[in-house]
């Protein structure tokens, strides 16, 4: 899928509204969890980013399916226990809990999965038994979860479900 | 319709999709015109204004309906002959333009109709015909028009079809 520069701003918002469709009638997702983006870190952008959230919450909506918001240093920290992480780091972090023989591609990918580890883990759904049953999968992220929990995060608390 | 602040932003985004799909269905509109909002003027709303562009340029290009954005001062320009008017005097100019016994209510409707004006007149799709046959609302507006031509609007030129 991509949204051309060549087609009109509404052109390219329904080319990602109907992917978006599409996605969510084929994986039928319990929860969709998207980036907290704040107008102050980038205004040339924002605006854009914004479009792009209206469109998509509406397709969320129309199912029913509810949408949580987390900011990208609440996604660090979840992943890799520091809320002001590099890229690399929430990559081979990704890469780690989710052993994945490589690390995703695109880049963005791997936004992506940190941003559903993050919520998972945030919102307790996932990993909740503990135990020596746990995966080593299960293990780093208990272990993300406790180094995250001894730092302060700086940005506002907790995922807000809006 | 309302969008009450009980509801979540996904089911308030909702609320008016659903709405602005009524209101596209019904009126059959052959274009939208909409307000061009930029990330600098209001930092605090721009984020939920542009969330709402995109859930309602999604319904705009489902139906294949163009959409055109025009800036404020362009929509003060067009009504008055001034791109800095303040909202009394665009209420006052939508009034007698639209020959209307009173002034729009809400406040809101007066600045949708000044939108709706500005984009006919700019588009040059409205009132093209010129002679003795012009009622009084066509004169007006083509005074509003010459007054507008001869003063510089500090923003960025035209009504951009993007």
């Amino acid at each position: 899928m991509g949204s051309s520069h060549e087609l009109s701003l509404d052109a390219r918002l329904l080319v990602i509204a109907e992917a978006v469709d599409q996605w969510l009638d084929a994986f039928k997702p319990d929860v969709l969890a998207i980036e907290r983006v704040f107008a102050q870190t980038n205004l040339s952008t924002v605006m854009g980013v914004a479009q792009v959230q209206g469109a998509v919450l509406v397709c969320a909506a129309r199912r029913g399916i509810p949408v949580a918001m987390h900011t990208p240093s609440e996604v660090k920290a979840a992943v890799t226990g520091s809320g002001r992480a590099d890229k690399a780091s929430v990559t081979a972090m990704v890469t780690r809990i989710l052993r994945l023989d490589e690390p995703p591609r695109p880049a963005d990918a791997a936004d992506a999965l940190a941003l559903a580890i993050a919520h998972a883990w945030r919102s307790g759904s996932a990993f909740s038994a503990g135990g020596e049953s746990a995966t080593a999968a299960q293990q780093l992220w208990r272990s993300a979860e406790s180094k995250s929990k001894t730092k302060k995060n700086k940005e506002k608390p907790g995922a807000t479900w809006h």
